[in-house]
């Protein structure tokens, strides 16, 4: 065994990166209050470092607060939840318009593999969540643009705080990725843009309702 | 005179405000060294709030830190320039595609005028910073996505950054505007597309030589 590795992260750092988690992982639910003082008794520390966590998640989008009643895990109206969807979009099919050929197709074949390797339950699973972000992560990051990646990363904490709004239909996703898939490996570009459209376009109507 | 204001920031957050004013003006240069110590002297307060300061301007990209060296005004190569501007592009032409009808007239109209009201200098100037701003702001606000001019916000910051590179062109750029403004009015929307596209191919020129 090597040497334990150190904590560098501040405790403020610490307890930011777990309610994080647990906001995305959709374990603490929009809407629900985040009182920094029983959370300070559930992580043992101070009031303090969660009043920083907390603030840095208001700042990140993730979490609202509101004057003189306290902290909330931030939920979305139908309205926001559609904006959000649209810059999503906005980036995918531009990445699948403008990088169609430089999708790398060896990893595309390894991911429509795991979308056939299993009957996927009706309600999405971490598993479906992780094999959804490489899908739509892989249409992007061919464009190799590093600016880009990362601004569009900057906007995929709100969608998997949406993502599990509404009514989950991971296996009619999981049919819709496997089309995409098909298309991009078929060299078909306008079929992918019109698979890919429809499918975010579905997908925002499921989680705006 | 109305009740005087209280300052409600704190030390580190005014600290911070300031020096990113002074680097999005660019009297701070890209590569250029911010010294905590020294910084902390200027303003007359610790280190400890400055270096918050410096931290916050990493987080947003606009600083860099050097491990056992220290924090820089960052710098861009001619990649990341391009990358920045694509990203700019992606925004700009698709709020121009989809909201084109939406455009303000009036305040189209206003702007004209303002682009036509002098004879600009050869080198940027903030009244030309200012204008060049309003301009681009009025086809990405014209989506009425609040998430989408968010998210453009974000990316402003770092083409503020570099918009100051490379040899300024204030009265060329002024001229464009000044056709993307009339093609706009026309309702030509192709011309108007293909003269952005053009203006921002030809800043990214500019900016990364």
């Amino acid at each position: 065994m090597g040497p334990q590795k150190l904590v560098r992260e501040s405790i403020a750092e610490q307890i930011y990166a777990i309610i994080k988690e647990e906001i995305l992982l959709a374990r603490r639910k929009p809407g629900e209050q985040l009182n920094p003082r029983k959370l300070a008794e559930e992580f043992e520390s101070s009031v303090m470092p969660v009043r920083d966590a907390l603030k840095q998640l208001v700042d990140e989008g993730l979490v609202v607060r509101k004057p003189r009643v306290g902290f909330f895990v931030r939920s979305f109206t139908p309205r926001e939840v559609r904006e959000i969807m649209e810059v999503r979009k906005l980036y995918e099919l531009y990445c699948l318009e403008s990088y169609f050929d430089c999708i790398d197709k060896d990893r595309l074949r390894f991911l429509l593999e795991r979308c056939l390797s299993r009957d996927w339950p009706a309600v999405k699973n971490p598993e479906f969540d992780r094999l959804d972000d490489d899908i739509h992560d892989l249409i992007v990051s061919a464009s190799g643009n590093t600016f880009l990646i990362e601004s569009y990363n900057n906007i995929k904490d709100r969608i998997f705080l949406i993502r599990h709004l509404g009514e989950s239909q991971a296996r009619r996703a999981n049919e819709e990725h496997v089309l995409l898939i098909q298309a991009i490996l078929d060299g078909d570009k306008e079929r992918a843009k019109e698979i890919l459209q429809a499918h975010i376009d579905r997908v925002t109507c499921e989680v705006s309702l």
